[in-house]
Formats: structure tokens, sequence, C-alpha cells
């Protein structure tokens, strides 16, 4: 009886930025919803998943945003983890769906998997539906007007906190590679460019998509770089 | 004066199946583009892109398909894409917006990206723009309900004809790895996932939210598959 009266959560991706870029899908159960759940902004600001439906939130629905802190201490972090699966558990339990809003991709690299694995974990009853999102390289290429990948070329993607070891590996491997979130590491990135001779086939966008949207079609004029943390860097190796 | 009466290419990824999946900038530009062009379909059936934006068609709309042989001989090939892109280029230099539908991602193993290319060779006063979609790997690891990446996870992703010497180093060097369209090297990417103990950590899902969508959730009990052309095959090999 409480299985059928449970609510679903949602993972939806609401894309790269562009709110035009988020899917019918994901437009329509936002609009249907409850209650929306989304990463919280930080110093006042709003966050990144929550600008992008914005405009259609309705006032009616409950907004639940959800503290994530960017921290590595992972007890810390599994503590917000609980926290947030709990405020998304209480609608839930009584029935209500909730949309948990992610920018990009709910699978690819995501904040929502923290958040499902941990509901799972306390409360294996959940029913939990993900709804796929366009990722931040894909609105990437499309900025620079330039394929990703074509034919028979290999991808690698490397997230975040990459050892430098895995993106000379990467690119002796890979036809295409792209670095998440490049900006900690661009100055140790930009010398392995140079020295393979890579930096004419190498792009930088920034917030792609997104109104502050920055590019560098290529980095031969750019070693330093300051980059702010949703920084794509996708490198044509052959 | 030329030049300002030039209609644009959109190259438009409309997802990978579920017309759902297409973004609301991609619903936007195909109702108002007086001519929308799409990879035409086989043997009397209508195309994927062209199945998944039926519902958005007016009649009075240009339909435009455009035949793209799937060969290995380049000068055929070579030929269709000449044909496809003066095809487009007649309404685009009568100032007409022509729409390319594609399914998935527009930059990401497209076709749109061989239309385009041709279009700029041949007419390089065009004026081409695109769009970015969900891809089909995204779409599979909604459908599986598992992340396809987390944290520091490597992905790489090997297209349709890759040497089975690049899949084992890419199980070698990345966490995750994609195989786009398998079918045709199913079995023998299957005994090297039994040698590396990875069939519970694969998983394969046949067109990823289209109606005739089909998931294997893992491969043990699969040494050998029937599989359709659009199937992916997602390994988690850490």
């Amino acid at each position: 009886m409480t299985q059928q009266l449970l609510g679903t959560l949602w993972g939806v991706g609401v894309g790269p930025g562009d709110p035009e870029l988020i899917t019918v899908k994901a437009a329509r159960l936002l609009a249907q919803s409850p209650v929306v759940a989304f990463p919280a902004g930080r110093g006042g600001h709003p966050g990144i998943a929550q600008k992008i439906i914005a405009d259609r939130l309705r006032p009616e629905q409950i907004q639940l945003p959800l503290y994530f802190p960017y921290v590595q201490a992972t007890a810390d972090l599994a503590a917000a983890w609980v926290t947030a699966a709990e405020t998304v558990w209480q609608p839930l339990m009584q029935g209500q769906d909730v949309v948990f809003a992610t920018e990009g991709d709910a699978s690819f690299y995501s904040t929502f998997t923290y958040l499902s694995q941990t509901l799972q974990r306390l409360h294996p009853e959940v029913r939990v539906e993900t709804v796929a999102g366009v990722c931040s390289p894909l609105a990437a290429a499309a900025v620079l007007g330039h394929p990703l990948t074509i034919l028979q070329q290999r991808l690698m993607v490397l997230p975040a906190l990459y050892a430098i070891a895995d993106l000379e590996a990467a690119l002796d491997q890979a036809d295409v590679v792209v670095l998440m979130k490049v900006a900690s590491v661009y100055a140790e990135v930009w010398p392995i460019l140079e020295r393979r001779h890579l930096l004419d086939h190498s792009a930088v966008v920034v917030r792609a998509s997104q109104e502050t949207e920055r590019v560098y079609p290529t980095l031969t004029e750019h070693p330093t770089l300051e980059l702010p943390y949703f920084s794509v860097l996708i490198i044509h190796c052959r």
C-alpha cells in the first residue's frame, strides 16, 4: 500500500545553460511537478540549474534548494547528501513527485547521482527516474561550429581533478580529448599542448550557451587564462 | 548584397528517439523554418530523425529527404554529400533558412558534419549554425538508471568501426568505456569482457528512448546478441 503512495524522484538534466536547450520532456515534468528541487546557489546567487528553469517555475510550486558543498572532505559531503536526500524524501513519502533539476545531463558527472544513490540507500523503496539532457561538451562543440567527433575518432573525456599523466596518455590514445572543468589545471595543460603542437587544434569554451559564454577558438595566444569553474577544453589530436 | 539574402543552415540535433527528448530550441526552429531537411530512410521506411520530428512538421513546409549511403566507398559517399549540399543550397541561396534534423547530437558522429563541411567547401559564403541535442550514450545511461560517469572517472567513447586492440587499450586506460554501434563487433567484444570479469558491469541498450528500445542490464547470459545498428554498449571497468 505505501508503495503506491510514494512519489517519484525525477532526475532531470536541464542542459548547459541556454534555457532553450532544455528538452521538451524536462519542460513538461517541470510544469507538472508539485515540488522542484535544485542545487542551491552560492553567496546569494541562484545556482545554474535554478537560473535555467527560473522562468518555468510557478508560485504554487514548492521549491527546494539543496546544499552540496564544493569540498573534498567526504564526511561533510556525505552529511550534506543525507540532508538533501531526507529533504526530498518528505514530499516523496507523501506521494508527491519531485523533479530535481541538474545542469547538463543527469548521468554525466552530475550532482543527481549522489542525491539518488544516497536516497536509495536510506529509502530503498524510493522510485527514481532519469531524464537525459544536453551535456556541456556537446554545447561547446556547437558553439565552436566544429564537430566534436566524426568517423572512427576515439573520444576521451577527463573530469576535473585528473592527473597530468592521464592527459598525456589520453593524447596518445584518443583522437579527441575533452577536459571538463579545466580551470585549475590550465597552466599545466598549456605547455603539454605546446610541446605536442596542438595549441591550434585546441579550444576553450567557458559556460557554453550561457549568457556569459566566452570562446577561445585556438590557444596559441593564451599560455595563461583566468577561467571560471565551468570551462571545457577540447583538443583535436589528429 | 547577396550575403544578406542568404538563408542559414541549422544543424539541429533532435535527440536519441523519444520525440520529447528534443530541445525546446530545436522544436522552435523546426516550427519556424520554411524548409526542413533530414536523412532519408531506407526501404520505404522513414529515417530516425524524420520519425522523431514527424508530428512537428506542417504541410506548408518543404521537406527535403537527403540520401546518405551506408557505404565505405569514399567516391560514392562524396558524390552523395555533394548532391545533398546542392539540394539544401537551393533554398539557402534564395534566402530561406533550412533546418537539417539529425538524430542524437549534431556534433557527435553526426551526418550533419559531412553535409555542412561539403556545403562550406562548395559555397564558402554559406551561414551555418549548430544546435546541440541529447546523444545516445546519455539516453542509454538514463534508461539503465545508472550514472554514465561520476567523480574522477575517465570516459572513453569508441565509434562503430574500432579495432579490437583499441578496446583493450581503452579498458586499460579509462574507467568507463562506451562502444557506439556495437552490433558488428559484439561477438568479439564479449570474450574480452568475460576474460576481464566485466560482463556484470556491462550493459547494452538498443535504440535508447525509442519505442522499440531493448535493454540488457548485464551481459553474462548473452555471449551472442542479434543487435540492430543503433546499439550502445557501456562498460564500467572500475
